[in-house]
């Protein structure tokens, strides 16, 4: 399965008001703080590699995950080799990793409050240090990726915003640009 | 508080009886895979630290923790930095820590016995590759060390064992001069 995904910047409350208005459907709120590492032997993002501490709190439980993200492989260039295991503690990791010389370059920290509408998943992020975005986002096997792409595009501008300024920029690269 | 252990080979079927009669309780027997690696930037064992993945089974209940140990610290060099978290899943830390160019170095395997005998805790150790040992050990505080170690050295020899046939070297040690 494919992700097929849109983020723009907007505005929360106008969003908000468009979700009521099209019935989506309130899943729920998770508080995420990311801690990315940089190698001691490369440079992740030359490398286009990313080693990341999450925290994540839903519903006033917390837990924490270690994750790889490798490079992009393969000829379509949209997957990467992914490993992902919960941690019990995520404070003991972040010392291991510095006992091991991983050096923290960036921590991502934001509030993403999920909605449900018809196939698509709506998230009103609110990130530390950028501000508000709005992310659509679907699964879909690979030939179904082009229509599904159309499909996430035509429930941006229902919300009232425009596919066209989309940021295929993560939330990692923008902070990591604000701060070069 | 301190650990102060003795371990020697022993065959396992004699001290079980020695435990029998001098009526020790039997705490329970777990399993223990660990896989100790080595860093794309420093050779572990020159610099004294361990960074191992230990898979655990007691009861039928699996469970993983990731493991860092640092070099000996302080004026008794008894001390060491240490960190551990449990694990989601040991494998897929496997899969991270070879993506970040990690290298398996040694695995120990070993079936652990334990049972109470007074103050102390004597351990049989079957260990893959190095065949039947016995461990005794306690934990005190710091003034009470060489007591502590006296009382150990008596357990020992209580179970039919000879106290100055001490195996210091650890089953990573024990394995990894096999293989040079």
């Amino acid at each position: 399965m494919y992700e097929v995904e849109m983020k723009v910047r907007a505005d929360h409350s106008a969003v908000r008001e468009a979700l009521a208005r099209r019935g989506a459907d309130r899943i729920g709120t998770v508080t995420q703080r990311d801690t990315y590492y940089d190698a001691p032997t490369r440079d992740f993002a030359e490398t286009d590699e990313a080693l990341r501490v999450r925290r994540e709190e839903r519903e006033g439980e917390g837990r924490a995950k270690l994750t790889y993200k490798g490079p992009l492989v393969g000829e379509t260039g949209k997957t990467r080799e992914e490993h992902e295991t919960e941690l019990g503690d995520g404070d003991t990791m972040d010392s291991i990793l510095d006992s091991l010389g991983f050096v923290p370059v960036e921590t991502v920290e934001k509030e993403r409050e999920r909605f449900s509408l018809g196939e698509h998943t709506v998230t009103l992020d609110g990130v530390v240090g950028l501000g508000e975005f709005v992310e659509v986002e679907t699964e879909v096997p690979e030939g179904e990726v082009d229509a599904a792409r159309e499909g996430v595009a035509r429930t941006v501008e229902s919300l009232g915003l425009d596919p066209s300024e989309e940021i295929r920029t993560s939330y990692l690269g923008l902070l990591l640009e604000g701060t070069r």
